[in-house]
């Protein structure tokens, strides 16, 4: 939750379902969804359901558990691509846009490098249902 | 472990204390030491002792440990810069080089992007052992 008076941070809005997302994973502390401006085909972000800005900041009991559903996540991307790239960017000038703990993963193609586009299309709705479809349980 | 006959895994090496590197960090199961071809100042890596090629084969009990590990390389990392990316790379178009789990931890600073670079340079004795020494626990 963001402190009272401040502006609801988005993605504790996602967790309490009052924003949309595309949901693929979710367990008791750990939900993941799509990016909405993906680097590649399949860019998803995983977040502890509780709010914290900073890994440092995860609860020891929590650590364990969001690690797990980390792999369990990097598994499942490996339905896409067995290369990817994990990146969680802390700060602004590491490239943190949402001050609540994420961790990208991004399947990575033979395709060259993704991460110099200036501009990133937006997501749209038949390549998202794809790719929950690939990336939904087991 | 490598395999039999095959080339040594440069990490294990490190590990066993049978090749050289800047170890800031240690645990029962982790391993903390500089890039020795930092992008940026600080640049340090962290691997499970045990070898592992990728964090979905990382055995369940070592995520919690591994996880905390991460968290308290980063809180150290934070006394250089509050801004850094943190980066696993899992296969060769991901830009994975040691088929060896290792998370990076970049401390970032108000220069640019520092990933651009052709050429990194060789961290030299002196830079290295002013970091071994801001990274020092406790």
């Amino acid at each position: 939750m963001a402190a009272a008076g401040a502006p609801p941070c988005i993605f504790c809005e996602i967790v309490a379902r009052r924003s949309p997302a595309y949901i693929f994973y979710e367990d008791a502390t750990a939900l993941g969804f799509l990016d909405i401006f993906p680097f590649t085909r399949g860019h998803v972000l995983l977040v502890p359901k509780r709010h914290v800005d900073r890994l440092i900041e995860l609860p020891e009991a929590d650590q364990g558990p969001f690690l797990r559903a980390l792999a369990t996540v990097c598994r499942r991307v490996e339905r896409l691509s067995s290369h990817y790239n994990v990146a969680l960017n802390q700060g602004a000038l590491a490239g943190q846009i949402v001050f609540h703990l994420h961790f990208h993963i991004i399947p990575r193609y033979d395709e060259g490098n993704p991460f110099g586009v200036r501009s990133r299309e937006r997501l749209r709705d038949d390549a998202a249902a794809s790719v929950v479809a690939a990336l939904a349980p087991p």
